[in-house]
């Protein structure tokens, strides 16, 4: 008997169910950062990598109306925006950080009173179901969201897993409670964008159907299951769409009145309850990228009972596992904050997606699937191969090795015959440039975090490199740089190719692929031909040959960037900084060039209307809220001044990282800029993902352990930290000095420890 | 050497590649008839009970302009109309004989000169793509069609298997073929009826896609697969739909021109090829309900070469092998033709509805796997109860057990916890009145055809027949009859329920089942409920217990019945004939009743916009070209004056089935019409499907012999047979003399003959 409750004991311990964790980070992570202005990150509850975002949107706003852009919906691409007064209700599916958005399926909205199946307007609240809230009444931790909604008198609580968003309601005593589902809702809505939705009945507790439309994802379709905790009193639905021409055949029945199954293109249901003073429903609502089926599978596996509590534990647990993989000494609670915050963020996506049964929909719209792997969706890459790919090889090898899987079932699909660009639930959106994916899977084989086939993921690149009709391909491969009489945006493109084919050249050169090396190096030199060295920048080249004449290094209209500068752009060669440094003048003429980066003063007005680019994110001409410039500050390296990267590393994780909702200098893509923050703050930056070469900066921990997957712990130490001294005297790896400013990831992933002794005085 | 000679002798003899069949029955099928007028047959390529009908389409009217009604679309149901001068193109899914529609699927047409992508009209197809056609180029077989497109000197040929569609287009010389994939073409469309379409170019010769309509059937997907002989050109296609607000991202590519990948509501699709003189391009056109997957599954598995004779032959094989169920010995050629045609009409549907795989498209809209059984769909119930599933257990027992297990797997799948009402292509599209799936199962649990598990298909009947939900259901549970006040079409409804229930008591007290025995056995009494005995017909009652005031026992509007007026739909108690006839005043009254019945004259315009009454269709008052009195002329047989069935049978198998074009009387309605006059043929009908009682008639033929699944045959013999000799004197069933003019479906079963000694004179 005594040996079973020992076993019961650990067992609960083993599987800390209610129990409290060895180390609780959860507690630094404020999701709430990012959600005011431009960060773009939601606030509501997600497992780790997870399927399903629930979260508040606070407004509706669409992205077009008549077919005309509307600038506003930029605001709610993530669907909340801290400074709304209103909630209009919690919807399962949400990016973070993206600058273009999408999602914003499934919202449910608990209501009491009258009925109203409109959401109502942020000035008139009460002619919809919308209601105001108070941030004093909102708490959100991971896998946690909790608010008021003051104008039905009802606490909302949502937690997640994987694939299962679950809500509780505390309801007043009411003969009129209602749960709404609005399936017209999205983020980046518009007339048209629903093509579809479906649902059904099932019986008493449970309601099925799915959700298709044509978005930023043309062809894509979200199936759920939801299940409530206590039997429907009774339901309905109204058709905001056209008037079905078929629906003659349905006229026997009164299809708005506990009808158990409607489809239409613009849907809301709804479902009413007679509630108890402070009586909770439950909501369980699984998603799944395949079939009803597949949801309610989703459903009965991951959550197999009623207890939000224990949901929310058990999440919040995994979040402490996984939050655990750095463990870090840090100056201030504010510090605390901003790191495991990033922490959070970068772990918010990718995201899972595929069911419970390993079954997920392919690019080419069929169900597949996935054997020995966890496919994922969401690949942000033209951010996210920068940085957070690269975080990913130090402290989730396995799961990034799974992404490059999943892109690689992308190829597979892809009748392109292409590696994923921007890629999400099923479906190539095409936006931003280059062909990135290459790069994750370079720094993954470079790494050895890759443990799959790296000749056939070498093949997908390959064919990736030279898919002629992509984007100015065609005419970069056959004059070594795109024309921007041909192809807008061309500077940006070819360098980032000659990048991302220095990467596949890497890999070549591993695998002893010599004629994919051959080609590759070859073309990863073609930054060179868009360098006007009559003036020192990166410059658009036309199909004949000259350089554009009309030409200004600071605008970001039509000068040949994209989301950037010719200023900001022409830095851009991480395959080989010291070649541009060369090419640039050397030391001499390149360190006050790159100083002058930092300090000169552009106004106001200057980056306005460049999408992705606000006043929050710019430093004098640098972009830190844009992704082209991250590697810029770590330049200096490469010069005789390092001591600048430490110092302006420093500057920037202090100017653009704060532990409030407005903390963010931009979009947090996906978790880029925070994979910045992180390597960043550990002192360390991958400035050309496919080597295996780091460049180090500054620390702004004291110290911090990295949990390696391999069982090893790498961890870094700043001895003498402080505000002021961000400069470097010395580093030592395992006690030896490192006599260049580089690490490399074979000595990180071997273990060890990385002392930097700080300093208020440069080392010049 | 010699032996493996001989076995691939006797290989090729037992799968008939190119040979010659013992029986050629395939020659006395005529699939023109029916297709000019109100028949609604189709006369293009399809196999056996094949899920692709592939088609020629002679015009394209839209069901419904500004969601108004376009009332010509009715003569397009199966897209062809015979007295029209031009062809559309060749689509891939057809009913056949329906009074509404749907489908059309994946319209391809061949064309040479100038790309035109529009269809043209009538009056001006130079305009188009569409084609002058003679009827003189035409050719019509079961598995083959063929015609000459004049306007492109292109010999259009079709054939079929199972799951795919096979072209051959012989092309003159020419530098400007093509081949048009028209993803907006569809049978009953209207300008929003295509929800979304999508289709990837994989390579030079292979395309696929799908489409997904809100039609007749609310949420509908069919995927295809298509292979073209040579390798494409180049190919392109074009957005007749609304601009796509998010097709920016997409604006990279000109996605109009050799772009592998396009999706949206409104798209036709070019390939373009260079021909020689004479040359022939083939493509295989494969269907599936799950996806592009399966649809390539079932191109690759069921026609795996590029032979298109051989898959001529060997489908037309097929079809001789199941036409020879029945072999006919008729009086003259046209008889041959009528009577085959018809064997060949009942035989086209329902269709299978599943991959080779066994994977479907569930009700539920999830996949599902067909286990044990053969999935199949379009159920058009309310017609196919009465005479065509009979007709099943007599020739295709195996097929209709197997459509019952379809129907089981509805259920299953049903939210409304039902059985069929009229479904097709995985959904329920609640077209006309009644639950008559529990007469299919009932007649085939009662004649001993359906091996599957009985009770739980008595479950899923009563299920049926207890959603009090349904078309006014709840009433007639309570009430004892549908009142009018409350749901129209009140008597018919009430009639055609308590016959369904009757169907139902059967089956419980088969299976010993007292309780629903005797809950259906009462309510099979309610026809008398709406019996008003002051006026001798069913008359709709209020829900006051009234009946309905102003009254017209011959108008079919608005008076309580549906498809129908009082005087045909009176004559509806097919369980219990005799008590009818009681009610109405026993034999004396009722005899000259039912005569007036076909003897009366109406004035021409008196069925005029009833749907689905033509006058062809029509015998003084009696409607043989729609269903509710088809068992009318039987009903002589339960008064004393028999002999009049057999003189009235004859009649309206000389008036209402001719071997020309326009030769079916009304709608086939899916081999309805065509069963009613194989049975008739052969001498005997199913009153009352749910019995396994045969009421006798006079048969056409001279001699014919069923070979039954069982290995058994049945012969009919109607000696001394003629045109005139239309009485039956004597009936003789294996040599002994029949005392009742009806027969048992178990002494079919056991296999013997049928001898009809036939006369000139009635036998009084």
């Amino acid at each position: 008997m005594r040996k079973f409750i020992l076993i019961v004991f650990l067992l609960c311990q083993f599987f800390s169910f209610g129990q409290k964790p060895k180390f609780d980070l959860v507690q630094w992570v404020n999701p709430m950062i990012g959600t005011h202005k431009m960060g773009h990150t939601y606030p509501g509850a997600t497992a780790p990598f997870g399927m399903v975002q629930l979260s508040p949107d606070t407004d509706t706003i669409p992205y077009a109306v008549n077919g005309k852009y509307n600038k506003d919906v930029y605001k709610y691409c993530a669907g909340y925006q801290y400074d709304d007064p209103t909630i209009v209700g919690f919807s399962h599916t949400h990016f973070s950080g993206t600058g273009h958005s999408d999602l914003g399926d499934f919202l449910l909205m608990p209501t009491t009173g009258k009925l109203q199946l409109n959401p109502g307007t942020e000035t008139q609240p009460e002619k919809g179901y919308r209601s105001k809230f108070l941030h004093a009444n909102e708490k959100a931790e991971p896998a946690y969201y909790s608010v008021l909604l003051d104008d039905h008198n009802i606490k909302a609580e949502l937690t997640a897993t994987n694939r299962v968003g679950m809500h509780q309601y505390t309801f007043p005593k009411s003969d009129e409670a209602h749960i709404i589902l609005d399936l017209m809702h999205g983020i980046y809505n518009y007339e048209d964008k629903n093509v579809w939705t479906f649902f059904r009945v099932e019986n008493d507790t449970l309601v099925t159907g799915f959700r298709q439309t044509n978005g930023w994802a043309r062809t894509r379709t979200v199936y759920f299951a939801m299940s409530f905790s206590k039997p429907i009193e009774s339901y309905g639905n109204k058709d905001y769409g056209k008037a079905q021409v078929y629906r003659g055949f349905w006229r026997k029945f009164d299809q708005s009145k506990n009808f158990p199954e409607m489809a239409g293109e613009q849907l809301r249901a709804y479902f009413n309850f007679k509630t108890e003073e402070g009586e909770k429903i439950k909501v369980k609502f699984a998603l799944s990228p395949v079939s009803t089926e597949g949801a309610l599978a989703n459903m009965r596996t991951e959550i197999p009972h009623w207890d939000f509590d224990r949901v929310k534990q058990e999440s919040q647990a995994q979040w402490n596992q996984e939050l655990s993989k750095v463990r870090a000494v840090l100056p201030t609670k504010d510090d605390y904050i901003n790191f495991y915050t990033a922490l959070y963020h970068t772990f918010l996506g990718p995201t899972t997606y595929m069911d419970v049964t390993g079954q997920y929909r392919g690019l080419d719209q069929n169900n597949h699937q996935a054997n020995g792997f966890t496919n994922y969706t969401t690949f942000s890459l033209w951010d996210t191969y920068r940085a957070l790919h690269p975080w990913f090889n130090v402290v989730q090898p396995k799961r990034n090795a799974d992404m490059i899987n999943s892109m690689l079932a992308h190829y597979d699909q892809s009748v392109h015959h292409m590696l994923p660009v921007w890629s999400h639930h099923a479906n190539e959106n095409w936006c931003m440039i280059g062909y990135h994916s290459v790069s994750v899977i370079a720094d993954a084989i470079m790494k050895g975090t890759y443990t799959g086939d790296a000749n056939r993921a070498l093949d997908a690149c390959v064919a990736t490199a030279r898919q002629g009709y992509y984007d100015g391909l065609q005419y970069y491969m056959q004059l070594g740089y795109v024309p921007e009489d041909k192809n807008s945006s061309s500077v940006s493109k070819t360098l980032e190719y000659a990048y991302d084919d220095w990467c596949i050249a890497q890999v070549a050169k591993k695998l002893n692929r010599q004629d994919v090396y051959q080609e590759f190096s070859q073309r990863a030199q073609n930054w060179k031909n868009v360098y006007d060295k009559s003036i020192g920048y990166m410059r658009p080249k036309m199909s004949d040959g000259t350089f554009k004449k009309e030409f200004d290094v600071l605008s970001t209209h039509n000068q040949g960037f994209i989301e950037g500068n010719a200023w900001n752009y022409s830095l851009y060669v991480p395959q080989d900084p010291a070649a541009l440094i060369q090419s640039m003048g050397g030391n001499k003429k390149f360190v006050p060039h790159l100083d002058s980066l930092f300090t000169m003063h552009l106004p106001d007005e200057f980056f306005a209307d460049t999408e992705d680019i606000t006043r929050e994110g710019i430093i004098g001409n640098y972009v830190h809220g844009n992704e082209p410039a991250h590697h810029a500050a770590y330049l200096y390296n490469w010069t005789n001044q390092p001591w600048k990267t430490q110092e302006r590393v420093r500057m920037i994780l202090k100017k653009q990282y704060q532990s409030t909702p407005d903390g963010l200098g931009g979009n947090d893509d996906c978790g880029q800029m925070s994979a910045w923050y992180l390597f960043s703050s550990l002192g360390f930056y991958p400035v050309a993902p496919g080597s295996e070469q780091y460049a180090l900066g500054s620390p702004a921990v004291k110290e911090a352990t990295i949990n390696l997957e391999n069982g090893k712990t790498f961890t870094v130490e700043a001895k003498n930290q402080s505000d002021k001294n961000v400069f470097v005297q010395k580093v030592e790896l395992n006690s030896k000095p490192l006599t260049q400013p580089f690490l490399n990831h074979s000595d990180l992933a071997k273990g060890g420890k990385l002392t930097f002794y700080m300093s208020s005085k440069p080392r010049k």
